[in-house]
Order: structure tokens, then C-alpha cells, then sequence
């Protein structure tokens, strides 16, 4: 299942993209109209600490609605939504994996990944939806560059979790963009400050519920900026997999539903071209993941 | 005024102290008995989100407690609550500010504070309450040490902050103890995972309001272990001072009332000393900050 979030009217929403159309189904209408379920959480985030009853109830919402005589009426348009990041905004601030991929640590300038986690994390007031337009944020840094990555939605609290469990604690899977100031990354030594701009962590387009992706470890990772190739991954790649990366984290830090792993990107970030090349107002940045979708967005 | 959080017959609560006694008015009870306000927040920090009306509101409660004939039931003697943190849970990790003591970055191996701010987060997660007893994480760490630190509590979302408008942003003040892993702090570079480890970030006993200190930068902060002072500084040191680290930051980060941000340690953390003595099971640290009140904690 693929579950976005959206405004519609002003309100604040979430629902399954309709299969072959390009559209949402409003489940809280649903259920507010045809009274399905004796209970359905109005926040997406509640919904996916429910984990797999979620998608359940989601789907029982979506058969009512089809076997109702108003089925056209729950249904909302792509055209006539604002789209929001599936997960509009995290219990803690997000959580991102440096240095994950050989490669790119070299293109970084290290000799290669570090040995152990390196682990910082980006405001959630940074989180930003796929089409949104983004400020390049001109007057604070001059060397903005995309990181496209694999993002783990958490859906069970947990510590200390074995890599043998680990997938019991994830909801799904999303894009995400970590976007980075590099000169502030540079300045300020610790990430946070450079990784915290508003703007700066577009997620979606949709969560993609984990029973649709068979490997985590085999999904292509492809970043356009402007329709030109810049980076070309493979998540087989990731130093730590994302089993390793939850087994890891949750020694350190007790994960919550909602929680976003952002788990590394791949070689060729601006950073590393010769000569480096960082974003400018104009340039649209398109990350890809199969399975997952495509994460668009233009700066200005 | 003093605003602490607490749990009462297993309701989160939070309210003014009652001068002169050991005990914390019931603003909740107050106003669900007498109806003396329109509407008032049920959770401190939609409460903190409305700055010094919520204050105001405060004030207003009591009084009608003071004046109606049930005044005793409204107050809850500090034998009878269950501590919290004065903000149970903030909207983002915990904002702090590393090696903004000159002596402190020094005993840290650094030849001086950093010219630039050092800023890294703690997960909320980490969060605990005065007279908690916490988890020495002897199976993760060993070298667990304490950072007595000023907190400021945010009142207002800013960004952009100009530097002399900065205390328009502050709430009020607490204390902290920045409790942080010194093995993990090394392994991992970035210090996310070494100071996320649950437990590490007691806050409290109070919010004091900003109205009650007459300036931030002349509080003596001292940190006992056992007893023993270990750390006997004042907040005068500062490097960056805490209207400098607002509009800072908020060039970076957008600011959201319950925000709270740690301004760093003075000299004289376990790690400094010769040898490195890091906490053990039994230890009692406490951190005094003038005007605010103790931080105690004991670990197990």
C-alpha cells in the first residue's frame, strides 16, 4: 500500500493512493460518513504506531467506500490536494546515517567509510513535501548539494532491538532528499546545523508499506538534477543495511512510531564533481527508488 | 514563578509552586472545578506556546483557589507527585551547545573554545525528571559523565532572530545535566548517539520565567558528585551568551516554543580530571544554578 499525506479544504489528511488513478482516498471521510470502524486514528502517526492493524483498517475503509453509492466523493485528486510529507512531522528529529556507501565517503574526502555508525540528525522543522518549491537559502550558504536516500519509516517503539527483529519494527519505506549545506557542514563541525535549514528534508511522495518491498538491500537509488544523471546507487552498497542500521540506532536511542531513518546516499553528490557543483535557484532535483516512486522538487 | 510537571493519580499535571510550601498548585483542578478562565492549555507547552499570558492565566487560578473555599484540595504537596520534567517531551531533540566554556573546551584536549558554534542534539527520548534514579548503561558505557548545564526554555516559533530581540523568544530557564557517554562520544564523531542514550538529559525542578532572572549571564552554576564540587562556574564564561546562541541558531533552525536549548558546560567534567573519573553506580550528581533551584540525580 502507498499512503501519502495531504491538505484538502485546510485540513490536514492521509489515505492510500487510489490503484490506476491518480488520486487519494480520503479514508477519515470514510469513515466519518459511513462509520466502518468502531475507532481509525485522525493522525497518520497514531495510525502507524497501530503498525500492520493500520493498514487493515485502511483497507476495510477503502472496500466500504466502494461498495458505497458515494464512491466518487472519497476520492480526491491529485490536482486538487496539496501534497504533504507522508509523514508530516517526526516524533524526534530525524535520524541520518553519514558515510553509509564506500564511495561516497571517498568522494567526501575520507579513505574510506568509517567503521562505526556515524549518526546525525536534521530538525523536523526541515521536513518539506515532494513538489514542494525550496529556498536555496542564498543569503546563508553558497554550496547547497542534494543527497538522495533511502528513508525507513519506524512503526514500533523499541530499544536495543536484535537485527533479527528488526524488520518487525518497520512500517515502510519512503525518498527522502538530505539536503545539506556543505560550507555550514564545514564551519560548524557537528552536522546538525548544516543539515537544519528549513526545507531541507523533502520525504515522500508515498510511505510504501514494507510488505511491498521484498529487499531493502536491492533497490536502485537515481538523482537527476535538471534531467542529468547524478547519482546511479544501489542500496546493496550500504555499508550497514537497514537491519543493522535499526539493530544499531536502537542501542543508542529509543526508537518511536514515526521515526525516519534517512540511511546514507550514494557517490555523486555536487560536492564531488570536479569542479564541485552545488545547487542554484531554477534546478529541480529528482530522486528515484524503485518500488518506492519520485521525489521532486525545484529550488528557488 | 516556578512552573513544575508532574503526574498525579497517573495524569500528566503541571502547575506554579505555592510560595513558602512544598507543594504545587493544581491549575488543572482550579480550572475544570471554578471555570475561571474561558479555556487554558491541558498541556504545559501549548501553555508556554502563549508566552506570558500563560502566565497571567496561571495567576488568575490561583487567586480563585486562594479565594474559594476548597483551597486546600487545590494543592498537591511535593510528597504526593510524581516529578517530571518540567517539559516531559520537547517538539524537537534537545538543542545543545558544545565547548562554550573557554576552561571547559580546554580540559576537553581543545587549545580553545571553537570560533564557530558546536551544536548537536539529544534525543527527547532522553529526557528525565529531578530525584529520577537513572540507568548507568554499564553494558553500553564506561565512562558516563555529567555536564551541568543553564537551560533555556523557548516561548515563541523565530526564526531569523535579531540579537537584540533574542529574550522575546525565552520562556523561562531550567537546568540540565547533559549526560553523555565519553567512549560513544569519541567512537561515533558526531555526538548524537553518545548523548541520546535513555535517561541522559534530566531537566528541572522548575521553569523559572524569564521575569525572575535578572540576567543569564551572571548564575553561578555548580555540579556535586557525592557531594564533592566538581564544577564551580558561571554562566559569565559563556562564549556565545544565550541571546547570541538564539539568534544564532535561529539562523539555521526554526525555533518552536518548548524548544530547549542547552548552553553548554562549564569546566570540570569527570573527563577532566587526572585521572578521567566517570560516574558509577550509587553516584548522586547535583547541578545548582542560582535562582533556579537543584538538579539531583542518582544512578543505578
Amino acid at each position: 500500500m502507498k499512503i501519502l499525506s495531504f491538505k484538502s479544504n485546510g485540513e490536514v489528511k492521509f489515505g492510500p493512493k487510489v490503484k490506476k488513478e491518480e488520486a487519494v482516498w480520503d479514508v477519515l471521510a470514510i469513515q466519518k460518513e459511513l462509520k466502518v470502524l468502531p475507532s481509525f486514528p485522525s493522525e497518520i502517526i497514531n495510525g502507524i504506531a497501530l503498525g500492520f492493524d493500520f493498514v487493515e483498517q485502511i483497507r476495510k475503509l477503502v472496500e466500504a467506500a466502494i461498495k458505497s453509492d458515494q464512491v466518487e466523493q472519497f476520492k480526491s485528486s491529485f490536482t486538487e490536494i496539496e501534497w504533504l510529507s507522508p509523514i508530516p512531522r517526526t516524533p524526534k528529529n530525524i535520524l541520518c546515517i553519514g558515510k553509509n556507501y564506500d564511495e561516497h565517503a571517498k568522494e567526501m574526502g575520507s579513505k574510506a567509510a568509517p567503521k562505526d555508525l556515524l549518526v546525525f540528525t536534521k530538525s523536523p522543522t526541515s521536513i518539506a513535501a515532494d513538489e514542494q518549491v525550496l529556498p536555496i537559502h542564498g543569503n546563508k550558504t553558497n554550496s547547497l548539494d542534494y543527497e538522495g536516500e533511502l528513508a525507513v519509516v519506524i512503526g514500533k517503539h523499541g530499544k536495543d532491538i536484535p537485527k533479527n527483529l528488526a524488520f518487525d519494527y518497520v512500517f515502510g519505506y519512503t525518498i527522502a532528499n538530505d539536503i545539506t549545506a556543505r560550507d555550514l557542514q564545514d564551519r560548524h563541525k557537528q552536522y546538525f546545523l548544516g543539515k537544519s535549514l528549513d526545507g531541507t528534508c523533502p520525504l515522500g511522495p508515498y510511505i510504501v508499506t514494507k510488505d511491498e518491498i521484498a529487499d531493502p538491500q536491492k533497490l536502485t537509488v537515481v538523482t537527476k538534477v535538471n534531467g542529468e544523471v547524478r547519482q546511479n546507487g544501489s542500496t546493496k552498497d550500504m555499508m550497514f543495511t537497514v537491519e543493522e542500521l535499526i539493530s544499531i540506532l536502537s542501542q543508542y536511542v529509543t526508537l518511536e512510531p514515526g521515526d525516519v531513518i534517512l540511511t546514507g546516499t550514494p557517490a555523486g553528490v555536487g560536492k564531488g564533481m570536479t569542479p564541485p557543483t552545488f545547487l542554484k535557484a531554477g534546478d529541480e532535483v529528482k530522486v528515484s527508488i524503485e518500488g518506492i516512486g519520485t521525489l521532486s522538487n525545484r529550488f528557488e
